[in-house]
Order: structure tokens, then C-alpha cells, then sequence
């Protein structure tokens, strides 16, 4: 019998158990969490917030007696403190008796995610009640609690204009609040969109009249009997009935660091494509890694869901003794903020340079629908690639349907096979005038770039 | 200079004399065809019938005008009657005027199109005014007309479940009419779909009350006083106010047979990557070819709009003295009837079996977006892997929206670059509540592929 021990029972860490267990029944798996929370979803809070999910149990794929009857050992509500890594032991607390237990591991798998560095960066929002930020599921419903009992009219600030921040900013203002975004950099969704592609998005949310204020880095909350009544930002002054610190996480590397396994430059466990560590009794999964960058073969850390839950299932086998790789991620993210939606895969034109690569870039605005059909919209679709190979190296598009999110993940696809500018033209796109326009965008940003890269393969 | 003469004015044939002017203002290029129409889309046409769109005129991506402004010479209105490849010249008679011309050509580019074959299979519709079928852009329009004429509560019949019968009834119920669909085959959507995900799509129409009767295969028309009556069918007689023939097409291969250029199985000219055929100056482009199919590597006859337009494009840059290659296509198609979208790429397994290889098949129904985001609906999908590589072979899909087509687009492109189930699995596809599930259907798809692939490239 393998004792398998996993700290962290978000999607990464259920996903790694319950095939670990399943593929292998004498397998021992138990599961160490603070939280009382098993496979739970952080990108749905957002929705949480807004009304359009009501439940936060809704949010759970499986609720915990599911694992249970599974064979696997749920330990929740338990903090662990303390890892052995030379006699292959932690130690854990339970957070209401306080009491302590020892255990040892065959195996560890680490799925201990992410963590906010808001507390880190402004330490005066934690004797603030409006002050929010994610924690643990329990946040999702507190922002929602609290927004709901200011009501319709009264003011919010979030703090950064990423994924969690714009959603954010969508959900309160579905709740009848006046939000300001303020985000440090000088455009929205910064590490996602190059700048024009940006100022989209950038309009359509104040066409829904969130006030947007970028390049403005946050200095400090006022504090006033236990609420924050104001922001100071670089850039001015923000006051506010309450606050969404929606920027700021980093991997949550506290057990690795003592176990000192190999960490990336974002403080990232490293693992290979086994999703093993530098120790080889030691995996790590989900938000706490970096792995490998498909496009660059460089280390990143991505902490992205789907991400996640293939690096469970890839651990969950390894341990299940099902020989499994996860070869790596090409960057693939998307969001939907009102009516925009915004993805991008693999490399910018800057950071394709900053890779090494000579990057050619082309840019187009095109109809998602045949364009006799009423009811299409414009899409803004970006690709990126390489100049002395003619391997595509990322894309970045924003709309006003699901489409500008699936065009991305085609691309995804291709960048997964190093697939060329030529196969951009080649792919066989379905067409039929309610769905696309004959000559897909796609095809047309195909033929752009060969006018850099000639009409046939070399 | 060269002088280039075109045959066939729709999408085909105006890209390759656009492209190949732009690129080489001193070829002379000069298009005929018997129709009035350029650049004409018949895949509207069931749009235009059904009222969504409004005029027939609105279906031109470019009137004849810009043509003419772009240094084509376009001889519309008449029909070639003669072609002598020695002497490398062609005849055409006005339509109006019967005044017949000889012109020469340098190089000749056919893109002469399909027509339909019912007035063959069934001589005595030529008679009857409500029997229609699609021969040129006017069919629409007529069909429109008649069936508006008749009113709401009337019957049609269509003869034919493929893309065009099924989408010809939509329409017409959008009209208000009561619609029988007859088909010869077992099921709807034959060569499209394979016979379970087909029966979602025939109950979705059913449920909207269309009449689908599979299994009928049409033996005649009765006719009386210039009007057909009703359709006899080897499953009983039906009888209507108006009949649609929406099935039976074929290459229009008369001017290619008089080249005695080298054919394919289905009557299709046979082109090379370049879209050259058995004639080194004589081109062919759409309907009327037969290409390579990329999975299997053998000659396919694929009468689609957006492989025409990318032949067009390709024969266009030959002319214009870039070299361009057209490698062939996979087969992806889709439609969109009443709420239901369905669509296919590659090889179905039985396809893949004919075609020598030993197909892995997998089936599922899942969510399109995440389980606690309302609004989500099932999609139905089938990816089928090669076992003896690995390699995936082709995937079907049927669903209530768009995304049913694009997740096929996905497969499609890794079929581009001979994609495995292992890619299916690595793609990074993002991830976002609104837009997708975290494990998307085509990563579950891959999972379910991988209990018999193993889950590691080998």
C-alpha cells in the first residue's frame, strides 16, 4: 500500500486524488485543506457576486461525500504547519480544537494554489471590513453579502483591471453599484491584450459606466473605525463605500520552501512534464507550479483552472501507476466583461522578441457572420508569428461573441503542433453564413502574413 | 501580356481574376458567364427565401462594378458553347441577342461550378411551375415569391435532407407553410452525420414541426395543369403546393469534358496543389474540382464555398506569378437548422475503415460552459482516432449553438498539422465560466481516447 498525501483539495488536488485512487484502489489517498471546501471553482466568484450563480455550493463540481464515497480520506478545516521532507512528514492543525496531528507520505502532491499579496502590499486593509480580496470561497460570498447590503447607488473601487478585477467591476455593477476600477499599468487587462486591443474592452466598459482609471498604482487605504473610506492612488484620490483588491497573487509556496524544492522566478514550484518536482517523492500541481511554455520551452507560472485540473489528472496518474505527461501550456486565457470578450494564446509581438524570436504581427477588424446576416458583430483578431520559420507564435483577439474566444482557441491548437502561418490558410474551416463569414478571419489574418511570407510553405 | 479567360463569375472565379489582375496589372482578364451575377453566395439563398435576408442583391459580396473598376473584363449574360483546346479558344452566345464570339486564351481558368441533377432524375418537373431547385441565384428569389404567393398554412415538400433541404425547410416554415421533408436515406443529414447524433438534430426539427419522412426515395411527380400535385416515394405519396428539390448535385463538367481533362469518380475535374489540371494552361477552381482530401491523401469532390474561395485565391496567385498552393481540405462542414448547429470534419469511423485505417471511436454529451453558469446547453460529440497511430481522424458534433461548430474547427486544424489524441488532450484551450467548461468536451474526448491510446505519446 502507497499512502498518497495531498495538500490543497481545490480542482488540481481532487482531480489528482480521485484518479490516483481510482486507477489504483490500494492506494491510500488522503487530503489535507484550511478550507471546508473540496473542488471548488475561484472563476466562478465572480458570478457569485453578481447574482447569476445563487448558491455558493453551486460553485462546487462535487460536494465533499462525493470523494468520500470515492475511498478518499478528506481532512478539512485542517492547516498544515509543518513538512519533514527527510522523513517524508507534516504535521497539520485542526482551526477549531487546535489539535495537532502527524502524518507521514509514500507520495506528496502539493496543490496548495495561489494566494493574494493584498494583505502583503497594503497591511492597514486588514483591519478593514469593506476590504476584500480572495481568500477562500467563503470571499466570493462576503463581497456579495456586503455589496448587497449597501445597495443599489452606493460606490465600489476594484483595485486592478485583470481577469478578476473586470469581472469583478461587471458583477458589482450588475448589483446596482457605481464602480471605479483603478488599475496600476496603463491600460486594462495589461498581461492579456496589447494596448489597442485593450482600449476596446477599455470602452466598452465605460459604455456600461464603470469609471476606468489606469496608471494609477495604489499607495494606501484610508481607514476610519474599521471601514476604508478612500483610496490613494498615484493618480488621485478614490472614495468608496467598499473595495475589491482583485491584483496581487502569487504562488502559495510556503510547504515547498520548506520542503526546498526547485522554484521559478515567480516563486513557482518547478515541475517536469510528470508534474514531479525537484523531489522525487514530491509532485505539485495546479497554481503553485510553473511548468513549461510550449512556444518558448521557458518556464511559467500560469494559474489558470483548466491548467490545473490536467495537471491533476496527469499527477492523479503518474500515482495511479499510469505513465501520463502534461508538456505544457502555450498561454491561452480568455474573459467576459459585459458584452466583450477578450482571449489571447501564446506570445505578444513584444514578448515574442523578448523570446528570441523576430516576430511579424498583423491586425484586422472583421464580421463574425456572413456579412448579408443580420446580427453579426466586428471582431479584432491579432497573430503573431515568426519571421525566419514561419511557425505561428500567439494571437490575441476581442469581440462581441464567443467567437473572438474560439478563433483564439483554434490558434491554441495549432500552436500545440507548431502549425505555420500556411496551415493558418490551409485549415479547413467550416462555413455556413449564421455561423461565420466565408473568408474566416482567421483565413484573412492567414493571408496578411503572407504577404510577409509568401503564399507557399518554404 | 497574357490574356487569362475565366468561365463562371461566382466566388471562385472572381477571386482567382481579382487576385490574378492585383498581383499582375498586365494580365488581360476577362470573365464569362451565362448568369447576371457575380461573386454570387448560394449558401444564402435559404436566407433570402426564409425573409432574414431582405434582397437578392444583398447576397453580392461586390457588385459587377467593382470588378469593372478593378480592370476585369466581365462578359455577363452569356453562355460558352465550344471550347477547342488545340486552338486554345472558346465560343459564347449572348443570351439576349444570340450573337456568338470565338475569344483565345492563354490560360484558361474553369470555375464553371455543380448544377443540379433533378431535371435529369426527373424530367417531368421541367413542367411544372412549383417544382424549384436551385440553377442560379434567381431559384432563390422564385422560391421566395412562390412561396409567399401561397401564404401561411400551405404545403411544401422538400426533396432532400442534406445542408440545403434541411435549411430550404426552416425557411419555409419561417414562411408559415407546413413542411414535409422526404429523403431517400435512412436519416437526416446522411453524408454529414452519423445516425445517432443525426436523430438529435431530426427530433430538434420535428419538435418545430416539420414532417420528416427518411427512407423515402422519389420516384415521380404528378403533374397536372402545369403544377405539381403531390410526390410519389417509395414510402407513399405526398402531397403539396410546392416542392423544393434540395438534393442532387454534380460537377458542371461540360466544358471540361469538351477539354478532355482528366476527371475524378464524381465528374470533377482533378487539380493539383497549384489548382492546375491535366492541361498546363488550363486552371480549375470550385465546384466543379475534385482536391485532395488531407486525411486520407485521395481526390474528393467537396462543393463548399470557403474551399472555393481559397482555390480562387490560390489559381489567382499562379496567374498573377506568385506560386501558391491550395494542399487540399478535411471535410469540415456545418449547418445551422431552426436552433440546432451540427457539424463535421474528417473521416467518420466507417469512413475510416473504408479508407484503411483501424478507427477508435468515442462519444459523449456534455455542458458548454461551466455547470453553475445558467444558460449552458448539451452538445453531443464523436472524435475518431486512428489505432494503429494515434493520429485523429475526424469528430462530429451537434448542439444548440455555435460552439458545436467550433469545436469541430478545433479538430479540423489539428487534422491540418496530423494532430493525436495527445494533442486533443495538450491543446490549451482556454478557459472562461461564461464560454466553456473547465474540462471542455474535446479534453474529455481526449480522456475517453486515451483509455485506449494510453495516456503518453508513444
Amino acid at each position: 500500500m502507497t499512502r498518497i498525501v495531498i495538500v490543497g483539495s481545490g480542482a488540481a488536488g481532487m482531480a489528482a486524488a480521485s484518479r490516483a485512487k481510482r486507477l489504483k484502489p490500494s492506494n491510500e489517498v488522503i487530503v489535507i485543506d484550511s478550507s471546508r471546501w473540496v473542488s471548488f471553482a475561484f472563476c466562478g466568484l465572480p458570478y457569485l457576486v453578481g447574482g447569476e450563480v445563487k448558491e455558493l455550493d453551486d460553485l462546487l463540481y462535487y460536494p465533499p461525500s462525493e470523494f468520500t464515497k470515492r475511498g478518499i480520506d478528506l481532512r478539512l478545516g485542517k492547516t498544515v504547519v509543518e513538512v519533514d521532507r527527510d522523513l517524508k512528514r507534516l504535521t497539520y492543525v485542526d482551526n477549531k480544537t487546535g489539535s495537532r496531528e502527524t502524518i507521514e507520505w509514500d507520495k506528496l502532491v502539493l496543490a496548495t494554489g495561489a494566494r493574494s499579496k493584498a494583505p502583503k502590499l497594503w497591511p492597514e486593509i486588514k483591519e478593514a471590513r469593506n476590504v476584500f480580496y480572495i481568500v477562500h470561497m467563503e470571499s466570493g460570498q462576503q463581497i456579495r453579502d456586503y455589496a448587497t447590503s449597501l445597495g443599489p447607488g452606493r460606490r465600489a473601487v476594484v483595485v486592478g483591471a485583470g481577469y478578476v478585477g473586470l469581472e469583478m467591476a461587471d458583477n458589482l455593477t450588475k448589483l446596482g453599484l457605481k464602480v471605479t476600477v483603478v488599475e496600476a499599468l496603463n491600460q486594462v487587462a495589461p498581461r492579456v491584450l496589447d494596448p489597442e486591443l485593450a482600449s476596446i474592452l477599455e470602452n466598452s466598459i465605460r459604455s456600461k459606466g464603470v469609471e476606468v482609471v489606469t496608471g494609477a498604482a495604489v499607495e494606501k487605504f484610508n481607514i476610519k473605525d474599521g471601514l476604508a473610506t478612500e483610496v490613494i492612488t498615484s493618480k488621485g484620490t478614490y472614495q468608496a463605500d467598499m473595495f475589491v483588491v482583485g491584483v496581487g497573487i502569487e504562488p502559495n509556496n510556503d510547504l515547498a520552501l520548506q520542503l526546498r524544492l526547485g522554484l521559478g522566478r515567480s516563486g513557482g514550484v518547478v515541475v517536469d512534464e510528470r508534474t514531479l518536482t525537484s523531489n522525487p517523492d514530491v509532485y505539485a500541481v495546479g497554481d503553485v507550479t510553473e511548468h513549461k511554455d510550449l512556444v518558448t520551452g521557458q518556464l511559467v507560472w500560469r494559474p489558470f483552472a483548466q491548467i490545473a485540473n490536467k495537471m491533476g489528472h496527469v499527477a492523479g496518474s503518474n500515482l495511479g501507476g499510469v505513465e501520463s505527461v502534461f508538456p505544457g501550456s502555450v498561454g491561452t486565457s480568455a474573459f467576459k466583461v459585459f458584452d466583450t470578450v477578450a482571449a489571447r494564446t501564446g506570445l505578444s509581438a513584444s514578448e515574442a522578441a523578448s523570446a528570441g524570436f523576430k516576430p511579424v504581427e498583423v491586425s484586422l477588424e472583421a464580421g463574425t457572420k456572413a456579412h448579408y446576416i443580420p446580427g453579426g458583430s466586428k471582431l479584432t483578431l491579432k497573430v503573431v508569428a515568426d519571421e525566419k520559420t514561419g511557425r505561428l507564435l500567439g494571437a490575441q483577439s476581442v469581440g462581441f461573441d464567443e467567437t473572438a474566444f474560439w478563433r483564439i482557441n483554434v490558434v491554441a491548437s495549432l500552436l500545440t503542433r507548431q502549425g505555420t502561418v500556411w496551415d493558418l490558410f490551409a485549415a479547413d474551416y467550416g462555413y455556413q453564413p449564421l455561423l461565420s463569414p466565408v473568408w474566416d478571419p482567421l483565413v484573412v489574418a492567414a493571408r496578411l502574413l503572407m504577404r510577409t511570407f509568401g503564399e507557399k510553405p518554404w
